[in-house]
């Protein structure tokens, strides 16, 4: 079944680790792992410099070129009862790292305390939440 | 540190849940939770009744339009020295389900023993693995 937004937001939110789907300058889709604050609609990621900058770079040049990004977060489990996941689209800029953005990021991932992200930010401003539930789980 | 190709299609071919990154017709990155069999470097995976046909449909007209595909399987740990991801780009077809491929599917996945997947199966044909741990895990 399908999620309220605001679950769907809440859920989303809440969870460590979300993937990130881009389209490279030549077309063609583009998935890598990241770790994020999410404010309302607007979400925050670090590029990292590890694990190496080609593929940072490889990233910001994407989002450059194709601005329309999609993100999941996902709950497995071998009960398919429990299943659920959210899709967020939006758009995606890259900007200077703020201190109120810095400060979310390390709120959240307390290794970003002691190694603050170097590089820019990418901020996403999501214009469309999609969630859904196994129809069977509490 | 980046992974082989055996030891990235390794981890991949564990996972029980993968992200499938599509291609929409009007050219916006679209995201999925799938679950696969994995044959050296042939990937499969059951198109869903569930939660929709429209979904389902969705998946089959982006992968009719744009073949190309990534996939993504990833482990996330608060300590961030075990962190690693595995990404699979290829390119997509619509099948009809095999026999062959059904039973690699019920064999992984016991749900699909008594809820055989009813519609046509996409294979992915693997062309480059991309695998990264961090350098500090075991």
């Amino acid at each position: 079944m399908r999620l309220s937004e605001d679950e769907a937001r809440a859920r989303f939110a809440a969870a460590r680790v979300a993937r990130l789907a881009t389209i490279t300058p030549d077309g063609r889709p583009h998935l890598v792992p990241i770790v994020f604050a999410l404010e309302q609609d607007v979400l925050h990621f670090a590029v990292d410099r590890k694990p190496k900058s080609t593929t940072a770079l490889r990233r910001l040049a994407n989002v450059a070129a194709h601005p329309d990004v999609a993100l999941l977060v996902d709950h497995y489990a071998d009960d398919w009862t429990q299943l659920w996941w959210v899709r967020a689209d939006g758009t995606a800029t890259v900007r200077d790292a703020t201190a109120d953005v810095l400060a979310r990021l390390a709120e959240k991932y307390p290794t970003y305390v002691d190694e603050p992200p170097p590089g820019p930010v990418v901020e996403v401003a999501i214009s469309r939440w999609t969630g859904w539930r196994s129809s069977s789980s509490s």
